[in-house]
């Protein structure tokens, strides 16, 4: 019988490395599900949406196990699964999706009917989210297995290129999908706020669809340097420039073909001044200033129904100041939601395995043991340039 | 030579008839173009948006000759002009286009690059909307008359068909673009917010395009009653039930597969309390609540970029407090802008030209005379479920 | 303990009704299958497909259980079955498939990659498809009943339009699916080659979309009559006047927008002289003729990969004689394939229970008890306007 | 005054450069055209379908002058051009339209149906196709101008990468064409065959548009051996190994994602035996066997409607024995005809000017001065892996 051990939210600001269950073929209503695997974690990376919980932002409660990044070596299968074997090694969408439903049927697995008794969608370690447990642990359950799971077709082959391939259960289709639902295609010129991992993503997948252009902008000056670093250009939103003028500088034109919000709803104000205060509709605003006549915005980055801890009244309850007659005046289109990361990961996967994308180096994979994970939150909070890929069994640390 | 007069715009809740030139083959910047036709006003039709500026809404100047929605009679064609002659009945989309630029040539001739030194897109007898005189008279001119202008089959056919092939320029292309950006098909359950003639022409696009069920949605009984009468289902929102509830006593399920909102930016609050405040949201945050998951919400109405007769400094920016987060969380996407008129007119000329679809008593055509278009404004202003079609020569009103 | 009898293919032109086992949840391999049901059938439709089989054209082996076409009442729910109970009535997409492999998961369920093991898609009662159990029978099992059957809201309104929802099951989709791929929509003319039974299900389904204008052409001067008696335009291709003659007495142009061929690999020759040799490229090369530059032409007529009966050694390996120059040079495009019922069910089933499509009018219903189906068999085969629906449990004959 | 010269086709084998007229503001037609303009001829480029004609496959009267592949230098425009000026140097898209009809309102320039009395589809310089003269030569009018060409940003930038933008015109558009048709994307395989120009620029758009391997095949071995050199998988044709098996060994499977057919009608038999007679089906059946079920087939290859030249008489009017059963078992969807240049040349001019592809090195520019045609024309037929660029005003040779 294995132990097992996972990242533990605590409260705002604390989480610990706890022993916890080792996990059953049961869902979170306590049904025997037989359609499920056990998967020994192979990696479990830590996302910018975990910050969100972490900072307080939301009503997770004491001890919510996170983690909804994880690729993992299947250990143990249910009895009615198909097409998966012990050792078969796997990435899960941090989508749970039951393949059922008629948003699954029709590719909208970010948005499951039938996984979270509260809401569509459903994701690993997260709150309001069907109470499926994390996966920054040793072990985790994955149901619907064989719908799920996206098998590597070569055991040897992914663990060797692991630290790219942990970015296929999240990051990568999520700013993948920020880019496909803005447009983009060869020799589009694209914008994309935030310098995060989203954004890094993001700007990696324009780069692949064929981008002419590709541009970050941020505040932060680390993150700034390291886009610059991997082949994007950028502009700095902390300085009196504005982003339409920091563009024309760019392209002779300050405007883009698309646009992406790779921010959410903790964005800040722009300019110089250092007070950075929470302006949630700074960056849809400035998106529709520099986007072009009828061009698209796809807005991966997370707003929320219900900010408890926003500035203001409106914003507690989800509500923004949206220049809305701006878009409308430029036909503009805007597309949000959680990525539904099956629709995209096969292609992805393929992307890397043929080496036509290098997102590790992209959005900074740093490998670190599970014990360190607590360090990890804290660092990647600080805004450093990083991308924290929990290593729960010790395999690849050293390598790395 | 022939004279012409036109309805000018005087002051807020003013229009009056005048003495106008007769038009010619030259632009707003005084340039001639050969590229242009001269045409006799078939019918000419008062729209929603006019009533914008008649509201004293926006900064249109005294004597603004109004009117986009134009069919007309070939009189007179420049040196340019390949495919048109004399006699032919056309309909002339309110948006003007060069058929010349990038985005005309991709179809989204609603944002067109050249005709417009202020902004994308352009369109007759609006306020800054390029300077071209506007349509509500005897005679006017149309650039880029190739590109823009559709011709009909047969002369007699099109004469006989008048009150529906008036519907051409702007209302049905315009209803039909919010229930296509919607998603709508065959089988879909369809929410449209605002029973005039946008919303009520967005019906019955849903209604050609196949939906199962169209619901109509106001709080003024006389257009409720005339959309019922039309064969759409209605919700009330004067009442105390919700829309949610609403819905669900007609779907059995309190959601929708596609929402349109016809309404736009001069929307006022819901329920039984009889003030009637502007609340600009109000329409967007409704429509996310009752739109399926993976849901388009599709935005026709008219949302600006300033608004100097808003009620509050917000709205005077065109800035809405928008329940973005409710539409995250279910994976909406939102379409917006003016309708590109050719990319759907002539697919709908053949549907009323085969009797596939009434839109004149959908909509509720009255054809009045060019003298009496103030009374149409009027009328129209205070709710009445009709559409007025102006008939500035006196070819059809009789017979009507 | 139920007793079970079904429709056997004997040998060429013999059809039986014979006892057969009851199904059990065991899959063609020999495997148990917990995600599968056992429905006791309350539809089962002839299909002109099952046809190819009766007629010999395959290497159908003698006792094949026919029947592809299934609506039924779950009986028994396996273990690992979520969203289904005894009483439900479903309908059964003539495609099994998995809904876990990568052709399943992009909604191209017709080629599902592991439901058989000789090539990719599967189906019910036919040769060379898998080795599923056909349904013209008391009792059949389906598996991976979560994602492949389509229940119906309500059972009593399922029951009461029965002889519309049983053609769900393929014929409607199918039909749809060849309107769809031929690019049909609002205002489109459209050509549809064949009056059998996917024919007028493509021509009801091109009204649906909101088609212009409707023809149907056939040699069949009884189906023909059929057609038009539901509202059908049709062209007699026993005539001397030519395809595109009769087109342009129709449209006054000699070309449609869209094109579907509706008949498959068993066409024969048209114009007046009697012979009627199979050409079974006629209908393409005819489709070419007429449909517009830039047109589409959908394929759901059913073309095999080898035809023992064929008439030259070219067309019993499946080679046609096709003048793909003359598609070239009109850019066309071109859509094959069974169709993925699962993409289309769920919306023709609301346009059906909302009243919105009359097929079983259309394609001729005509409901027949399980001991009648060899007479079905030879009737339709006789090439009457008829599409028999068997009801082998008694409910509906007398009703309907 | 200017004097001019131009490449004629002579007779079959045959091609002379000739003194001919200095183009006029007239269409073949012989009407004025004030929307065109003169261009000073910049680079001009000889294309496999020139061959067809001096091969004497066509109805090619002589003394038709040739070329449509033209960038240029405006030296006079039309009274009626509003957009361009001289001294801009421009692309010019092989396909000539009017951007006035249906066809080309909705993108689909390649079948114009105002610019050639006899068919849809107009070109410079091509038999059948209008009467527009042809560009290889030093001076061209080109009609519609504003709509039809495409203006560099930057003068100086455009001629200092005139080696790369001189395939805008068609080659790498056409190639572009049949990969996006065939459904590449990020992740995709990918087979084209035909190692040619327009194979070469498929599989080079296939790489831009993110395709994961592409595999290139043909029987010269001049040609594979240069599509390695820059970057490409290749299969040999020539060899006793099937197309499927050695896709096999290049992917692990035997089978691809998404296939283009860059060879068309003149194709040959594969296999060792030298004979390489004509068998104008093949590139189609070979490439429904190795294309995945729901996959699509790009064909930008020409087909003829009709070729005197053939071996037999089936394919003398265009008739091909095509295994339709086997792509319609896999459901295979077909993308035929001339590519609508302008739809896709701007974003690879933005792909080109931001050095996202290298297409000059990818298919072999080799820039030649006008009296080198002749000798560029029997080089190209004797299947060089070269794309010869005819500099009819020395500009560019010796820096090249």
């Amino acid at each position: 019988m294995h132990s097992n051990r996972g990242v533990a939210y605590i409260r705002q600001g604390v989480v610990e490395v706890q022993g916890i269950p080792f996990p059953e073929l049961v869902d979170p209503r306590g049904r025997r599900i037989d359609h499920g695997v056990i998967l020994k974690v192979v990696t479990t990376n830590i996302c910018g949406s975990d910050q969100h919980m972490v900072r307080g932002r939301t009503t997770a409660p004491e001890g919510l196990i996170l983690g909804h990044e994880i690729t993992g070596e299947v250990l143990e299968v249910g009895r009615d699964v198909e097409t998966l074997a012990p050792g078969d090694i796997v990435s899960v969408p941090f989508n749970v999706a039951c393949g059922r439903c008629r948003t699954c049927k029709e590719q909208h697995t970010g948005v499951c009917l039938t996984v979270n008794p509260a809401r569509a969608g459903g994701a690993y370690g997260y709150v309001d989210m069907g109470g499926w447990v994390g996966g920054q642990a040793e072990y985790v359950m994955v149901p619907y297995a064989d719908f799920n799971l996206l098998k590597f077709p070569d055991r040897a082959q992914a663990l060797a290129k692991i630290r790219d391939l942990t970015c296929l259960s999240d990051i990568l289709p999520t700013g993948y999908h920020g880019a496909v639902s803005a447009g983009v295609g060869p020799g589009s010129t694209v914008y994309v706020a935030g310098a995060g991992p989203v954004g890094l993503a993001a700007a990696a997948s324009a780069r692949l669809l064929g981008a002419a252009v590709v541009i970050v902008g941020d505040v932060n000056a680390a993150r700034l340097a390291h886009a610059r670093g991997v082949g994007f250009h950028t502009v700095d939103l902390s300085l009196d420039a504005t982003l339409a003028e920091q563009i024309e500088q760019i392209l002779g034109v300050p405007e883009v073909d698309c646009a992406v919000d790779a921010v959410g709803f903790e964005a800040r104000g722009h300019g110089h001044d250092g007070s950075r205060q929470e302006a949630p509709a700074t960056v849809l605003n400035a998106l529709m200033e520099v986007t072009r006549a009828a061009g698209k915005i796809g807005i991966p980055g997370l707003y929320v129904t219900d900010d408890p801890g926003a500035s203001d009244a409106a914003a507690k309850r989800g509500a923004l100041s949206i220049r809305l007659g701006l878009g409308w005046a430029k036909s503009h289109s805007f597309f949000t939601g959680q990525t539904p990361v099956m629709k995209y990961n096969r292609a992805l996967m393929q992307a890397i395995l043929w080496d036509r994308i290098r997102i590790a180096d992209v959005v900074g994979v740093e490998v670190i043991s599970l014990d360190d994970a607590p360090r990890g939150y804290a660092t990647f909070d600080s805004g450093a340039p990083k991308k924290f890929v929990i290593d729960p069994h010790g395999r690849f640390r050293k390598a790395a």
